[in-house]
C-alpha cells in the first residue's frame, strides 16, 4: 500500500506543477506519468480520466488554500485586519512561487476558470463551489466589520464577490507582469470597495 | 489577390472563434485550416507559426475593442458617465456573445494572459501593451474626473489598473457562471474604487 499511495501522490504533485506551469489542456497523461516517474498503468489505477485528475488536483489545492484562509480569516484579529493579512499572505505566496519556479503562476482556480470553464461542466461546477466558499468566508468577515460599523456595505454577498474579483484581477496582472507589485494595492482597494476608511498612507 | 486575402480573413475568423471557445494551446493548425475551409499551405503563406497567428488574432481583436473604447471614453459625456457606459457596453457584448455561442467567452486578453503568459514571451509582451493601453485610456478619464473634483484618487495609474482589474475579475466570474450578472456591480465598484459618490440605488 505504501508504494501505490506514493504513486498517487507523485502523480498529483507532478500534475499540480505541470498545470501551474502550462495549464491543463496542453497536458497529456503520458507526460504527467513521465514527470511523476510512474508507469502509465498506475495512472488509470488511481484516476479514471484526465478530468478526474484535474478535479483531484483542484480539491487538494483548495484543501490547502482553504486551511490558510480559515486560519487567517478566523483569527482573533480585528475583521478588516484579517482581510489585510489575507492579501499579504497571497502576495507572499505568489512571491515564493516566483522564487521557486521563476514565474508567477497566479491563482490555479482563476487560471482554470478561464482555460476550462467552457469545456468541462464537472470542473466548472467545482470551481464555482470554490469561489462561492471564498466569497462566503470573506462575507463572514465583512459581516463582522458591518456589525462594528466599520464598513458601508448593503449587500454582503456582492461586496465579498467584488473583493474576490479584485483579487483575481490583480493576480491576473501579477501573472502577466511576472511581478507581485499589482497585489500591493489590494488592501486599499478592498477598503474602498467596502466603503471603509482608507489608511492615510495610500 | 481577392482570393488570398479571403483565405487570410477566413483563417483569422476561424482562429478567433476557436480561441474564444477553447483557448489557444489546444488548437492545431490543421483544425484551424479545416474550420476556415482553406488548405494548410495557405496558413504558412500568411503566418509563419501558430504564435504569429495568435498575435494577429490579438491585434485584430484589440483594434476592434480599442475603437469601441475610444468612442465611449472619448465622447462628450461627463467623465464618470463614460466609465459607466464602458461597463454597460462590456456587459452587452458578453450577453450578445452568449446569445450567439451559448456560452460567455469572457475577455480574450484575460483568457490568454492566464493561459499563455508563462509560455510565449511575444504574446505576454503584446498583452502587457494592451492592458497598459486600457489603463491609460481609463486613466485619462479619471484625470478629467479628478480635475472636476469628482473622485478622490491620488495615483491615477494605480486607480486605473484597479478599475481594469475589477473588470477582469468580474468577467472571469461571468465566464465561470455563464451569466452577465457579476458585471452589474462594475459601476458601483468603480465609483467605490475611485472614491466617488456611490449613487443612492446601489
Amino acid at each position: 500500500m505504501g508504494r501505490t499511495s506514493d504513486a498517487k501522490e507523485k502523480i498529483l504533485t507532478a500534475a499540480r506543477s505541470l498545470i501551474e506551469q502550462r495549464g491543463y489542456v496542453a497536458l497529456g497523461v503520458a507526460e504527467i506519468c513521465k514527470t511523476a516517474g510512474v508507469p502509465k498503468g498506475s495512472f488509470y489505477y488511481f484516476f479514471e480520466s484526465k478530468e478526474a485528475l484535474a478535479l483531484a488536483v483542484i480539491d487538494e489545492h483548495w484543501a490547502a488554500e482553504r486551511s490558510d484562509w480559515t486560519r487567517i480569516l478566523g483569527s482573533d484579529a480585528e475583521p478588516l485586519e484579517r482581510l489585510r493579512q489575507l492579501f499579504e499572505a497571497t502576495q507572499a505566496s505568489q512571491q515564493a512561487g516566483k522564487e521557486t519556479c521563476g514565474a508567477i503562476s497566479g491563482c490555479m482556480f482563476g487560471n482554470l476558470s478561464l482555460e476550462m470553464s467552457n469545456q468541462t461542466e464537472a470542473v466548472r461546477a467545482r470551481l464555482q463551489e470554490i469561489f462561492e466558499a471564498q466569497a462566503e468566508m470573506v462575507g463572514a468577515v465583512i459581516d463582522e466589520a458591518r456589525a462594528r460599523g466599520e464598513v458601508a456595505v448593503t449587500d454582503t454577498r456582492a461586496a465579498a464577490q467584488s473583493v474576490v474579483a479584485q483579487l483575481e484581477g490583480q493576480v491576473l496582472f501579477a501573472k502577466l507582469y511576472n511581478a507581485t507589485s499589482p497585489l500591493t494595492t489590494l488592501w486599499a482597494n478592498c477598503l474602498a470597495l467596502l466603503g471603509a476608511r482608507v489608511p492615510a498612507q495610500v
